[in-house]
C-alpha cells in the first residue's frame, strides 16, 4: 500500500491499519538506520515553523537528513513575517514549488488543513495552535507499543493541561480509535474543550462518565480534580463499566500517565497566572509509588516545567526521553511513506477497527456564519480574503457547527431556509435555530444565522417564532 | 563561455546575451530536474539574509540542494548582529573563506557590492534594500519569455510602489536594454526615483513622456494617476512615438502587468499611513476585463496584499505563483554558472543589444563629498571605517554625482581644482558647482564639496563665484 | 589514538599532544580539501547556537558539510525558548537522541559541561558565557602554528578585555600550557578575573609578576596600563626573568599581539559606557610601527569595533582573516575526531608537557553553599531543580571554592565537620572558615556554608570561633 502525496493534517488522516504500517517501517528504520542514506536522496523538506519548537522541528530535519534528504527551514521566533502581511495559502503554494513535502507549525488553529488545501506536494501537520498535533501522537503511541506490544483496550490517564494541550488532543482520539479506556485529569480550569469530549463520544463511540464531586480519598489520590472518563462503548472489547467499577478499575493501574505542562503561551491574556498552578497534578517519585502506578509508563510530551519531577528521569517508567528518540523513525518512516519512497503492507486484523468515523452534513455558505474561535486560521485578517467558513453541522438540539478548519464548535443563533430565499422576497424568513423549523428544512435548503443583523443584512424578516425570541 | 567567479550585483553585471544564457541552462535544468543532483557536489552556498525573507532565501537554498550543494545560512530577523558593529567587509571576508559561493540580502543599499569587493567569491545580490533585486528580475524575464517566446521589442506596465520596489528598479533596467517600452503607473507618491528616471533615459537610451494631467477616460483606465512612459529612443526598434499614439499604442494592449506591493519596511517613519494607500492600484477580476488586457500576463513578485485580488488566481493570465515557481531552475543556473559547475554558449544575435552603458567619469576623493541617502551602505557607522565615498560624475547641469554603492545621485554646491591644491596656498579657491569654472578644471584635478565648511575645513577659501552665492 | 566520543568543553580537555595531533589532521585536511566528502557521510551535527553568532556557527556548519555530515541548526536570537522553561539537560537528552556530535554556544557559563554531562554524544564548546572557547583557541594556536613552526616557548600579549573575553581565558590557558610568556595589557577595567589568575599561577604553574604603576616611556608604549605578566616557571624552559628583565625582553619583541574587542554583551548593566572605552589599546599602522612589533603576528578572534584598524588589513603581520579561515580545517579535523572518523598518532615528544594539572580535593554536597556567579549555569531558575552545586577546594587561606561549571571562585565564610553533624546535636557547630578548624576537619568530612543561617538551617550552632567573628 502507498501513502504517497497524502496529508497528515489531524490524527484521522490515517487510519488505525496505517498507524500499524507506519509503526512496522519505524521498526524496520530503526533496525537498520545506517542503510537509510540514500531512500530521500534529492527530495527536499520545507521545514516551516512559525512558532518556537525545538524538539519537533530538530526531529524532522534530523529525519529527513538520515534518509538522504534535504532540508529547508523557516524559523520563526516572534510574528515577523505574519506581519508581512502575507497569507498561508500564498505561502503554501510557492513553497510546494520549491520543496517535495511540507512540515509545517502555525500558531493559528487549522493553518495546516490551509496548507494542505493549497501546496502541491504532501503537508505534516507539526502543530497547528491548540488543535491537533499528530505526529506527537505517533510517537506516543509507538512508545507505548513499543512497551506493551499492543495499542488495544489500554487504560491511560491524561493529566494537566487538556485545554490547550494539542498533543493531548491527537492522542485522546488516538486512544480512542484504539479502544483505550482513558481518564482525564486537568489542572484546574484546564479541562478538555466541549469540541474533544464530543468527538470522543460520537465519533469514537467513547461513553462518558463525568466526576465532579469526587471526595476524600479519591481526591488524595487519582482524582483530586474533578475528572472525566472515556470508556469505549462496544460491548465485544471492554464490559460498560458501571460508575463504581471504574474507580475499582483504576485502582489496579493505568497502562499510562501521560502529563503535559502548562501551555502558558495559549493562555488568554486574562487568565494567566498563579491560580491555573493551583492544583496542577505533578508526577515525582512519591506518586510513582502508590500501587496503581506500579507498572505504569510515564509519559510526557516535553518540554516540562514542574509537573514531572527529575527525581525520577532514572525510573525504568519514565519513557519521556524515549518518546522524544523515537521521533526520528517515526518521522524517518512517516516522511518516506508520504514522499512514496517506501511502501508499506497494511496488516488486515480481524475484528473491527475502532474508528466509527460519522460523516456530519457539510455547511459551506460562505454568508452568514462564522468560526468565533479567535485563534481560528479563517478568523485571522490576512487569510479572510480568500478563506471560506467552513462546517460540518455536528448536532440539532442545539444547533451546533464544528469549523473545519479548527474544530471548535459554534452554536448560530438562528436560521432560514434558500428555498424561500429564491421564492418570493416576503416569504424570506428567519427563525430561532431552536425552533421546530429547523426540523423543516432541508439540509441544502438550510440557511444559518449568526445574528438578527446578518439576517437582516441579507433581506430576511423575522418569522414567527424569531420574533418572540 | 564561463560565468564563473563573476557577481550579480545589479542586473546589469549580465549582458543581454548572457541573461539569454541563463535562460537557455534554465531551459535545459528543467527539463532533468532529476539529474542535477550532482552538478555542485562538495560546494557550500552561504545564505546571508539580513532582511526577513521566505521566498528568495527558500528557492535559493532549494535550488543550491537541488544541485547537490550545501548551505550554510544566517537568518536575521531584526538587526541583532548589525548592532554587534561588525562591518560588512569583514563578515564578507570571513564568509568568503568558509564558502565557495555568497548569497546576501540587506536592507543597506549597496551592501552587496561590498560584499562583493572584499569576499574572495561570487556574490549574489539578493536584494539590497530599495536598490536591486536581480534574480527576481531573472525569474520575471524567464517567465514573460516562456509566454511570449522572446524580450525584445515588448510592452510593460510596471504598477504599484515605483520608490521602494527594488524589484522594479532591476526590471524596468532589464527591460529598456532589450527594448521595451515601459509604461510606469505609481501608487500616489510612490513614483519612480529621478535616478533610475535618468539611468532609463541615458545608458539605456530610453526616451520618456511624462503625463502629469491625465484626465477623464483615460484616468479610469490605464492612467487613472499620473503616470509615465520609457520607449526605446532607437528607430529601427519602434518608431519614435509621439504623445498621443502612445496612448493607441497602449489600448492595444500591454504583454504584461506587473504589479507590486507597498513596500512598507521601506517607508520613512512619518510618511507611513493611509494616504499611501489612496489610489494604490489594484488589479481585479473587473480590470482583467478590460478590453487591452485581454492577453496580458499578470506579474507580482509576491508576497502580495491587497494590490492583487485572490479572485484572480486561477485565471490563466495570472502569472505569479510561475514567476516563484521558476525561481529554483533559475537560480540553479546562475548557482552552477558562477561556480563554475556549468558552461553555457552565448548565443550571438544578429541586431544590436539595446544596452548603450555610459561611462561616466568617476570621482573617488575620499573627503569633500558623501552619499545622502541614510540608507546607502557608505553612510552607515559600521561601515564608514574602510569605505571610500566612491562616485560618478553622471551630468553637469546641475552637478550630479551618482553614488556607486546604492546609485542615489546628489547635487554637491561646491568646486575646487587640486592644481590649485598642490600649488601655492593663496590659489586655493572653491566655486559655486554651477559656475563656469567647472568648466575650466580637468576631470581628473577635479574637487567636490558638500558645503563651505568643508571647503574651508580642507584650507579652500571663497573663489570670486562662491563669495556671490 | 582515538579521541572518539570525547568532549571539548575547555581547552584542557585536549593535552598538548592531543592538540599537536588535531593540528597534524588539520594539515592533512586542509592539502586534500575536496577529498573529505565522505569522511563523516550520514552523520548529523547539531548546531546548538543560543547567543547570536556568525563566524563560529558557520565554520562548524560548513566544516562539518566539508566531511559529507549533514547539520540541523538552532540559533536563537533572544532567550526565547529558554523563555520557554525547558532546561539544558533536557535538551541535552533529546537532541543528543537525534545527532551524533553537538555544537553548543549558550549565555551561561558552565553550560556546555551540563551538555556534555547529560547528552549520549560527543559536546563541544562553542562558547559558553564568558567562560571558555577552546575551537577558537585552536584556531589562534594553529595560526601561530602555521606561522612560527612551533606553539613552544612563545611570547604573546594578550590585549583588550580579559575580563570577560572567553577566548583570552582559553587561549592563556594552552599558551600557559605550552611554556609561553605571556603579557597581559587589558582594557580599563578589564583586567583578568582572579581565577584565571589562579588556574595559571597554579595548574599551569606560571609565575606572576604585576606592574601596577607602570610609568613614562613604558606606559607610552607597552604599558600604558597596569599589567600582568605570566612567565613558565620551570627552570628548563626560560630562565626565571627579573623584574628588569622582562620588560628587556618584551622590547624584543612579541611573537603574537593578540587583541579582543571589549565584549559589551557581557557587562554588567551599571558598568556600560564610554569609561570603559578609555584607554582601550587599539593596533593600528602606527603601533605597528614601533621596533618591538616589527616581526609580531597580529591576531584576533573578530569581530572587531575599534581596537583593530581598517589600515593594516593588508600588512602581512595581520592573521585574523587566517585566523577565521582556519577554523574549517580546525573543526573538520576536530568533529572527524571526535565522531571517530578519523584516526591519528599523538606525537610523543622529548622532554616534559607544561600541563601541571593538579588535582583539587572536590566539594559536592547539594547544601549549605551555592555558585556566586549570576551567569554560572547552576544558579538559572531553570536549571537548579537537577544540578547539585559542585566545587574544587582550590585554597585553604582564604577557603576558596573554585564552581566545577563555570570556575568562578567564592570565598565561603563558615565551615563545619560531618562527623560531629552525625553524632550528638549539640555538637553541631560552626565555625570562621578562615579559624584553625579548618585544618583539623579531614576532607571528606567538610561542610561549608555561604551564611550563618544556613548553617543554622541546618541545624548548627555557632563554634566559639565563630560566635566572636
Amino acid at each position: 500500500m502507498s501513502l504517497a502525496n497524502r496529508n497528515l493534517v489531524t490524527i484521522d488522516d490515517l487510519s488505525n491499519q496505517e498507524i500499524e504500517a507506519v509503526f512496522s517501517l519505524a521498526d524496520e528504520i530503526s533496525d537498520s538506520m545506517n542503510q537509510q542514506s540514500s531512500v530521500c536522496q534529492g527530495k527536499i523538506m520545507a521545514s516551516l515553523f512559525f512558532e518556537p519548537s525545538t524538539r519537533t522541528r530538530l526531529s524532522f530535519e534530523a529525519a529527513m537528513h538520515r534518509l538522504g534528504g534535504r532540508v529547508i527551514s523557516v524559523v520563526e521566533m516572534g510574528n515577523t513575517s505574519l506581519a508581512k502581511g502575507e497569507s498561508i495559502a500564498d505561502m503554501a503554494r510557492v513553497v510546494g514549488s520549491y520543496a517535495d513535502i511540507i512540515v509545517i507549525r502555525h500558531p493559528w488553529e487549522g493553518a495546516a488543513k490551509v496548507v494542505a488545501d493549497y501546496a502541491s506536494v504532501p503537508v505534516i501537520n507539526a502543530g497547528d495552535g491548540g488543535h491537533e498535533h499528530p505526529t506527537q501522537t505517533l510517537c506516543d503511541l509507538y512508545t507505548i507499543k513499543k512497551e506493551r506490544q499492543t495499542l488495544e483496550g489500554l487504560k491511560i490517564a491524561l493529566w494537566g493541561d487538556l485545554k490547550y494541550g494539542r498533543t493531548i488532543h491527537s492522542l485522546a482520539y488516538a486512544l480512542a480509535r484504539f479502544g483505550a479506556t482513558i481518564h482525564f485529569r486537568p489542572g484546574s480550569g484546564l479541562g478538555l474543550p466541549e469540541h474533544v469530549i464530543r468527538k470522543l463520544t460520537t465519533e469514537y463511540g467513547g461513553m462518558l462518565e463525568r466526576y465532579n464531586d469526587t471526595k476524600g480519598a479519591d481526591r488524595e489520590m487519582l482524582f483530586p480534580l474533578d475528572a472525566i472518563y472515556i470508556t469505549p462503548s462496544k460491548p465485544h472489547q471492554l464490559v460498560n463499566i458501571p460508575d463504581v467499577s471504574i474507580q475499582i478499575e483504576l485502582k489496579k493501574g493505568v497502562d499510562a500517565l501521560y502529563v503535559t505542562r502548562l501551555q502558558r503561551e495559549r493562555l488568554e491574556p486574562m487568565a494567566e497566572g498563579q491560580e491555573l498552578e493551583r492544583d496542577y497534578p505533578v508526577v515525582n517519585k512519591k506518586l510513582l509509588k502508590e500501587k496503581q502506578f506500579r507498572q505504569t509508563l510515564v509519559m510526557h510530551p516535553l518540554p516540562r516545567i514542574d509537573e514531572l519531577a527529575y527525581e525520577i528521569d532514572a525510573d525504568q517508567r519514565s519513557m519521556y526521553f524515549k518518546q522524544a528518540a523515537w521521533g526520528v523513525p517515526i518521522r524517518m518512516a512517516l516522511v518516506a511513506l508520504l514522499l512514496g519512497a517506501k511502501q508499506v503492507d497494511i496488516p488486515e486484523k480481524e475484528g473491527a477497527t475502532f474508528f466509527l468515523k460519522i460523516d456530519y452534513p457539510a455547511y459551506n455558505r460562505d454568508f452568514g456564519v462564522r468560526c468565533k474561535n479567535k485563534k481560528c486560521v479563517s478568523a485571522q485578517q490576512t487569510e479572510k480574503g480568500y478563506i471560506k467558513p467552513g462546517f460540518k453541522i455536528v448536532a440539532h438540539k442545539p444547533l451546533t457547527l464544528r469549523c473545519v478548519y479548527c474544530e471548535h464548535e459554534t452554536h448560530p443563533p438562528y436560521i432560514a431556509s434558500s428555498k424561500w430565499h429564491q421564492g418570493i422576497v416576503d416569504y424570506k424568513r428567519y427563525y430561532d435555530a431552536d425552533s421546530f423549523m429547523l426540523g423543516r428544512i432541508q439540509p441544502e435548503n438550510l440557511i444559518i444565522f449568526d445574528s438578527k443583523a446578518i439576517a437582516q443584512a441579507e433581506g430576511f424578516k423575522p418569522g414567527k417564532k424569531a420574533l418572540r425570541g
